[in-house]
């Protein structure tokens, strides 16, 4: 007897598998490789583990865990928006809803629900923990550019006050990353990695 | 003031990055690609929380995410040992006990004990978080060579017994999952691209 379930979450675990054909524009550390969405994940994961703790609020770690695993995986339909695109904007698409609903659809239908309302939870960002995760999803790509001579910031000319304005709701989940984040962000304005 | 675990943090933060270069032997879905150890995590961690419902026994899942985020970080010291290499034990060597030391070891001492604690966890395979982590850590690769015309198997002319003897420990961690398994595992005979 083959079991219903089983085989609509294989179709789903190899489905996703083309995450790790998406691009990012931010680069490994120290490194000219393009990241790609399922190791970005991946690290979002791990740093949710890592710093958990500096939450401004406590916050359900599981749930977290989550939403960084499956908050990129609309790209695999819809792309990744540059966070600095001037024509695009990165949040909550039409494009990107439709996406969720057929891949995270290809799920039994319980579980397809509740992906979906965790994914949106991510991009609403009200709760404890879509702030939280949103913060990591901001604080890995400052860290990737800080290290490569300012990155993406240097490539596409996007100076400091627009970076600060991205940057600065990682405040909403945790104060003291943000410190870390602003230092780090003020620092590459002084090692003129970061345009002022 | 600086916050002194969030700088060891943020030193182990950078450090795992280098994860995403550690080449698997096992190729993505239907491709020529290599998998890296990063992708391979996330894709455990997705498997995780889609198939958490066929563990043979309620798993606790963030325990099960922990094991399966870091179980292969000590492989930026020690590298990848492939599951069917025939000089090299997999599991445990001493290398990967310096490794995880080290690695872990830029973390805040308490949370480097827990993650060590974590992964020894894992790869002893006694409780039931660790015997389903272990399950999904083997069953991705089978439905990567499954899908790749028998991938590592035909590659490195792995035989039926070698593979059901490597995979059954699925039967450990989720039964149902293990009889899907199989099941391909004798298609994959059939189809000439597992040799009997």
């Amino acid at each position: 007897m083959e079991n219903e379930n089983l085989l609509k979450q294989i179709s789903f675990i190899k489905e996703i598998d083309k995450l790790k054909y998406i691009q990012r524009k931010t680069k490994l550390f120290n490194s000219d490789r393009h990241e790609n969405d399922a190791e970005h994940s991946w690290h979002l994961a791990m740093m949710t583990i890592v710093l958990a703790e500096h939450a401004n609020t406590p916050v359900n770690v599981l749930t977290v865990l989550k939403m960084v695993l499956i908050h990129d995986i609309v790209e695999i339909d819809a792309g990744d928006t540059f966070i600095y695109d001037t024509v695009k904007n990165h949040s909550n698409t039409d494009e990107e809803l439709i996406a969720a609903k057929r891949i995270f659809g290809l799920l039994p239908k319980e579980q397809a629900d509740e992906f979906i309302a965790i994914w949106e939870e991510f991009e609403e960002g009200i709760t404890d923990e879509a702030k939280f995760a949103r913060s990591m999803d901001r604080f890995e790509p400052l860290l990737q550019n800080a290290s490569n001579n300012g990155g993406t910031w240097a490539e596409f000319n996007v100076g400091f006050e627009k970076v600060y304005n991205k940057k600065k709701i990682i405040n909403e989940g945790a104060s003291p990353i943000w410190d870390y984040a602003e230092n780090l962000l003020n620092e590459s304005v002084e090692k003129g990695i970061l345009k002022n």
